[in-house]
């Protein structure tokens, strides 16, 4: 008898072995390729995580140097995205125009994946380091600014916030930002990883497959959610409003956002780095409003849930768009944000995925109508 | 203990249920909705074949004659999309060309799903009516001829074949054409489908789930194969050089392209109807030394199969990329017509997904390093 049950959104179901990413949900530990977030955050850039993640080992220092210096020579925008980005309608999403930008730069390079099942996607580098000069330019646009040209001298963030703003940050923000995407480079299969190994198994080209990807992360079930928490701060007003709102909130069975994680049980070990970011840049600011007003609302949360016996910490979201926010990003280039900070992860997992493929073609159950008889337009 | 086992390429597994499209691969059957193939070609158009898809009914003349006009309301192309079919590098392929400019398009509309499950995008039509234009104005512009606007008096297939050659296509050749399109439109899960409904569980955009589809058809193990049946044509020379040809890449166990489908034991119901339009083609035009070519092909094949006691037939793509060539479309074009033709497919099963969604999100198997410290690197 043919099999008839299965598993929604394959959940619970193994699609692939992986090297890339160890998460240890019980204990709140994050493993790119055996490091631990916290000595990555603390020790390495994020051009160094993306070595690490495409290379499988952490780079000597010539060649950290030589791969940098590759990053970031690929990161001016050629004219034809300009004009893509210029034109880019003002009520669309910047998603889809990364998605959108992503498969044209494909159309830049020569694909050794066409004639062979061999990639050399970690050459070019493009699909990485275009990702934020594209927001900045973007952002710069729509407020009626002129494109700022990279600087191959400042890290990839410091950079982006140096195109965004045309100013150079402070080498403390520049580091606060580079911090930002090496917490959100990699984080095992979800839908949009899923989604780029799936388009990287019919040897479609990395650019292909990292535009399919962000085109999963735009989903308001993906990514996301440090916007709506930001949204959240906003709704509530001011940190002595919380409490009512919490019980207002909760009382509707609303979600509160950047609350629990699916995977970590523990604290998310990345939410312990990123507090850490966001009293910095508090204290540089000499305002720690933003902050205060999130701890009360997680102190509330807590306070709340576990009378329900259900200890829920914060994730990675619930600061991250307190982080930005300070970093005067406007709320819609979060997800970007995310994006770009993901894409060395995809990149890793679309090459693992090459290295032992097989085309990703499950089966469907049909449960439609039983074959009929077509009845001609006049008799319908 | 955890799961260790697991189906590479989620072979044999199944993802989810489905209503599009029935395939009885023992008796060489498909059915979109309950109806034949061979009756939709014979008797539906391809807009009349996209309602139903979309609809899950037939349409009645007054249903059919509002979703014609909407669908060819929506070919003419914007600006700024003919500017990035303009500036598209030569050396790309069409390909990243289409999935570039459907997730640029997202952009243009007002998104419900943003907002709440429900999608708009039957609506729209953008996605699946923009796609055979984009395709025209992207040979001409490359041939140095200027934009041929739609007209909305033709069918899908003649209107594409108008735009293309600036030149109304004969009644005969504007069927051919939509039968094409027909005959592609809906082929159950595989790794685009499968990517569209990855991408739309995200509550991401038709738009960008769509574009992510084509970014998978693109891959080399999945689109492709009716062009490289003609590389084998042409590589062949005529039809006397066949069976030297068969037994020389026999010998060296090359794949004979357009042989064989993984689904179908019997015959593939599609190439029946293909081959049927290429007779009808190859009388029109006075010549049909293409076509038995392909016959002496399939003959000679099929001899040498049955000595080793495998029947294996031809599938679509051993016919259609000889009634393309025949219609004077250009060898790169046959995937990105397949991709056109796939569109109402892709969103019929974007709208399934939608209706009982959960966002896929399988599990990793994790194979990588155990824990290990951090080595600055002046130590490495």
């Amino acid at each position: 008898m043919a099999e008839t049950t299965y598993a929604k959104g394959l959940e619970g179901v193994i699609a692939a072995e992986s090297e890339v990413c160890q998460i240890d949900g019980a204990r709140g530990k994050l493993y790119y390729r055996g490091y631990s977030i916290e000595d990555l955050a603390e020790h390495a850039s994020f051009e160094e995580t993306t070595f690490l993640l495409l290379y499988e080992k952490l780079p000597t220092k010539d060649e950290l140097d030589d791969f940098s210096q590759r990053m970031r020579a690929a990161r001016g925008l050629a004219e034809p995205i300009q004009s893509m980005i210029r034109q880019f309608p003002p009520a669309g999403s910047p998603m889809e125009l990364l998605q959108s930008v992503i498969s044209y730069l494909s159309s830049s390079v020569e694909h050794q994946i066409r004639h062979s099942t061999t990639c050399n996607c970690r050459d070019t580098l493009h699909q990485i380091a275009q990702l934020p000069t594209v927001l900045a330019a973007y952002h710069r646009f729509r407020e009626g600014k002129s494109y700022v040209e990279p600087r191959s001298d400042l890290s990839v963030g410091a950079n982006f916030l140096y195109m965004l703003r045309g100013e150079e940050p402070t080498p403390e923000e520049g580091r606060i930002m580079d911090i930002c995407l090496t917490l959100h480079a990699e984080h095992g299969f979800n839908a949009s990883t899923f989604t780029a190994r799936v388009v990287a198994s019919t040897y479609s080209t990395c650019y292909c497959s990292i535009s399919a990807a962000i085109g999963a992360l735009a989903g308001a079930l993906h990514g996301g959610a440090n916007e709506r928490v930001m949204d959240m701060v906003e709704e509530i007003g001011s940190k002595d409003m919380v409490d009512a709102w919490l019980d207002k909130a909760l009382g509707e069975r609303r979600k509160v956002m950047g609350m629990g994680h699916r995977v970590y049980k523990a604290k998310d070990p990345r939410s312990i780095v990123m507090e850490k970011m966001l009293t910095d840049l508090s204290k540089q600011r000499g305002d720690a409003s933003l902050y205060e007003m999130l701890k009360q609302i997680e102190k509330g949360f807590r306070v709340r849930m576990e009378e329900k016996g259900k200890p829920i910490y914060p994730n990675v979201d619930f600061f991250s768009g307190a982080v930005y926010a300070l970093l005067g990003i406007p709320r819609d280039l979060f997800t970007p944000i995310f994006a770009a900070a993901r894409s060395p992860g995809w990149l890793a997992h679309i090459l693992e995925q090459r290295k032992d493929n097989r085309i990703f073609r499950p089966k469907a159950l049909y449960a439609g109508p039983e074959p009929r008889a077509y009845v001609p337009i006049e008799d319908r």
